[in-house]
């Protein structure tokens, strides 16, 4: 794990993009053309743990497929989809709530998460993230997307939140 | 393979947790929801050695999901699903059975099998299990979940049953 | 990422094999004889970037597939299938358009596209492609296929054309 | 590639175990119970030029399961399932066929295997097969199951036919 800054304190909001994160940026592509993703039920276990201390949590993609939809009713997360400007419909929606940036987490990993990434407070990365989105992340975990990159983000905020 | 304790003798039973000891810990989902997992050939050939051997074994899981159902038939085994208090059950179970926790396996990879682990005699973990659950468990293989754990958990038990 | 030769300037036309180079030469064959392949949305970031620079592009595939015509669709790009001689498809696909062979790149992975490698003026290779494709190659990227491979193909050649 | 003992001179058939061969071990359960697997195209590419050179081939698998007969399908080989005496089986069958047995090749990879291994004259293993696989052995190839184990040997004997 490599930080840069400190975590946002206090901390209102993550916002994680899907592909790359909760997976491996992999998509199964099958005949009739439906897809399948993978992902990681450590990050299920991880969502979780946060949600049990009240941290607000939802997914923004670019992708506006029913895969995405599936699993974060699985991990019982909120979604907007078939998002093609990131930081305009970030930006909208903390002004909307009233939600100070700098106290707003995004997790994203490819060049289309770079808008978000400067609209939040705090970028995260998974270590297989795009090279110029790894050289902007306040904080880039040790796992990559699919493999623990949620779960090791999660503990993290955890940790720093016992130690205070 | 890194061992702090000599297996149960005698061994009466072995419960696996399923996600990340019977797979990787991913989870495929489709655009209807519906999940696939990700097993090993190697563990139901190892399964099968320790039924020919009549060894008792179940698997128990806090997630319901048709798909562990389905595996668990595949493998012959029986399953106790949505347990999210695995440890209260597992205890339960042995007493109801009369089964001496010493006598007792639990494999599990993830902080909801700390408690499982505790009330069983003997913890085993893949090798990839969250550093918690290996620095709790009695036996952890060199194989990752889904990988060969189980398999070489059942030839190392029934090498060490030759060797006796 | 192994160069022996410059990119084809002016560049006119892409051809992408797609297996082993959109996937990592893998196919999840079901029950019913359906397969799937796994993809990455790397690629289809690429993909996207060339077409806003108005690259033409298209696949050309050995295998008759719904499935590689199902993830062309969402790549949108054209799919020639079918195709048992890719070198005399893309010979003759070149004439009927009047496009110099020099101007065109292929990328593919196995020994059935070598003849398509010589057709076209400049090939290109997965990291993970075959021993004598990688040796005929005049661009080897250091991704595999499935991998990014696309992708930093995309890259590189949007890079190159920033710094002329 | 560590090769023991030369290939069979004359080569009259290869009998391949599937799982583990063909695929990485892995078997992807859904929650109806259906299997997918994972196969990899290069190794249906050296079937294909195996079978050019007229080399007799079939399956011979422990599993039933209709996933086997449709790979096996598409790479047109014959296929014999649910075999669990595949030593009694084979040893039948070139009997039958008056089938020398030293000019046999048997592909596999776990315990299930060995005897099939005896009883024909020359055993192949991927890398990645059970430890007493290897040691019995007379060719292991460097590739692993699923992952090119297939095309190696198949080139590896195309090229030994063209140096003879």
């Amino acid at each position: 794990m490599s930080q840069k800054r400190t975590l946002p304190d206090p901390l209102t909001l993550i916002v994680f993009d899907f592909d790359g994160v909760f997976t491996d940026n992999k998509v199964y592509t099958a005949q009739d053309g439906s897809e399948s993703v993978m992902c990681d039920r450590r990050d299920g276990l991880g969502v979780r743990m946060l949600k049990d201390e009240g941290i607000e949590m939802f997914i923004l993609s670019m992708e506006t497929n029913p895969v995405v939809e599936a699993r974060a009713r699985k991990l019982g997360l909120a979604v907007q989809q078939g998002c093609d400007d990131k930081a305009g419909f970030l930006a909208g929606y903390l002004q909307e709530h009233g939600i100070e940036p700098a106290t707003v987490i995004y997790m994203g990993n490819d060049l289309n998460d770079l808008g978000a990434m400067k609209v939040s407070g705090y970028a995260v990365a998974p270590a297989d993230a795009h090279p110029t989105v790894l050289e902007v992340a306040d904080l880039v975990v040790a796992a990559t997307g699919g493999n623990g990159a949620v779960r090791e983000l999660c503990e993290f905020i955890l940790k720093s939140r016992k130690t205070q």
